[in-house]
């Protein structure tokens, strides 16, 4: 969306002004702060659908009581190593980085730790989660169900969520490797872009209403879905079906969350499903501690050999060669530390009708 | 290859000779069962690639020392929760399932249990080791590394293996879901059907060694690679790769095997790499005790309802809607339980070279 940036503002000034939102619709100032936190790494790294181009949307929740401005977090069940816990439909941007601590303090203490979380909602990018471990020399984990929007393959029907899975690892010189992905074969961002492009999409990316082959983005909008990462039978598309099922079995079943089609939506202006089969929507968190295996001195030697080799593998034609995953979010971070973050019209125009109801300065 | 077969032959029969093979190379007598049921179940399952197909490979690395029949398997290093494993460069069939076992007696200690191996070999499908966490009642998890077969995106040139990850839940009333996937576009058969078939194959699954997309697959096999899950940038590419570097990362560096590259070959005529980082190739098994997180029979329930549910999908056109995840090799199981397992002629004569050799009767 940058090339359509209205203005770049400081990544401290959103994170101000997110939080005292935040804290407006009534917050606990701490949690406010942990929230903002989340959204910051978001606009920060790049990922601009799930940063303050959301605050609104948080906003308005809170405000309607859709979520609970002060939850009281628990522990429901635990072993040494596992949890689950529940929100109380608190913001998942606070949830979350609960559960993730409690799933990290497992880790140090018996070597692994596995939270499950039921009664909490959207919690921003899966990648926050393990790059906090990343602090606390662990390798992290963090999934997440979500609204559907994914058909199963030779499925019409939306049943899934974009159900992403994120895990990092520490390197010593090199930067981590971060992985960050949905299981939908593309982001939902990439249809509204076709759209407004008036271009026609790939084939791979969705289906009509009937579950053949979308040509055209508005087609998997108008009761269409997007397919999982893979695409036809032909090319995994079964794969990605299964992960994305995975990730709904470990953040749905598990904790006693709504799973499949049943996850409530994160906005207010889609339809809330009218069966439940459990409560909010799932997370689950994994964080493992890295000299329960090996030397942490070792493992981080190693990564840093693993990124140099993989960055050395002969380019395929016509690239410059592969990547190693999370290089795009830090290019992206070390730009925007630099120059501020840049916001699109509309979503500026958003920051500045709260900044409107609320009283607080944006700028 | 079941449009090919020559014979078909119980399983229990197959089971018993690759047992007895094993044991004629010099593999104890309960490793050599518990071997040839690894097998057996690949088999049973559809998975022809990994069962007695490749009973005269394993036979050959022991014959020629390159597999260790007796091996020594120890914990070099260990937490409540996880451990590290030395294979002492034993079958991957015997060592997988050791190392799988301590992840599940874990489990059952203290919530969950997570268990990094070195110095092994290929361990057989990824699945049978979920499918023994089923029969405790856990979540089973497991990963392998392996030879290079796959260009990350970007690349033309072969890096990381198939690396699979296989994970199942159990239902109570409904079969388990059990996943059992490569984390590669498609499998290498399929390559080898094109061959024979003399057919083009789909872009997305493999490249030239220009690192061009390949449209036969013999320009995959003289020098190129096949392609991750997504296939090309378009379709998410990147996602396959970085999910076949998670793999190869907890597979190789976390216990301190050889990783990427550098993992050894399987069979006896592909070269091994020059260069090494570690200890054989390495497997990450996982186990996760469900009623540390919720009752076990409200779990199977919702498991139950999932499966219904998802059955229950609209069906795209044309097609009879979706599968569940180990829907075609419960099928598989089921005919082969009750028919034999059919092996193609040159399985099959495979096995009547080894009953030769060894004075072990097939039949």
């Amino acid at each position: 969306m940058t090339h359509e940036a209205a203005v770049r503002l400081p990544i401290e000034r959103l994170a101000e002004f997110s939080a005292r939102v935040l804290e407006h619709a009534g917050v606990a100032q701490a949690d406010a702060r942990q929230a903002a936190d989340v959204l910051a790494a978001s606009d920060l790294r790049g990922i601009d659908s799930h940063g303050v181009a959301r605050l609104s949307m948080y906003y308005n929740m809170l405000a309607k009581g859709r979520i609970n401005p002060r939850p009281a977090i628990r522990v429901v069940r635990e072993t040494p190593s596992t949890a689950t816990v529940d929100g109380d439909n608190g913001l998942g941007l606070v949830v979350g980085p609960w559960a993730n601590a409690l799933a990290m303090d497992k880790a140090e203490q018996v070597g692994s730790g596995w939270v499950a979380v039921r009664h909490t909602n959207h919690y921003g990018i899966a990648g926050y989660y393990p790059l906090q471990a990343l602090r606390r020399d662990l390798i992290g984990w963090a999934m997440t169900n979500a609204t559907k929007l994914v058909a199963p393959l030779w499925s019409a029907e939306r049943m899934l969520g974009t159900n992403p899975i994120a895990i990092a690892f520490p390197g010593k010189e090199e930067p981590p490797i971060v992985i960050d992905m949905a299981t939908s074969a593309v982001a939902y961002g990439k249809l509204e872009i076709a759209i407004r492009g008036g271009k026609p999409i790939p084939e791979g990316w969705g289906v009509d209403r009937d579950g053949r082959p979308a040509t055209h983005a508005q087609q998997v909008i108008d009761g269409g879905a997007m397919l999982p990462l893979g695409g036809d039978r032909e090319r995994g598309g079964h794969k990605g079906y299964a992960l994305a099922a995975m990730v709904d079995i470990l953040c749905g079943i598990l904790p006693g969350a709504n799973w499949g089609p049943f996850a409530p939506p994160f906005a207010l202006q889609q339809d809330v499903p009218t069966r439940k089969v459990g409560m909010g929507i799932g997370h689950f968190f994994g964080a493992l501690k890295i000299d329960g295996f090996i030397d942490l001195d070792e493992f981080k030697q190693e990564i840093d050999e693993w990124v140099r080799v993989f960055r050395a593998a002969r380019p395929a034609a016509g690239t410059n060669g592969p990547l190693i995953p999370g290089d795009p979010e830090r290019e992206a971070e070390a730009a925007r530390a630099r120059l501020g973050v840049p916001l699109p019209h509309a979503v500026y125009a958003d920051l500045l009708e709260l900044s409107r109801v609320t009283g607080i300065p944006l700028e």
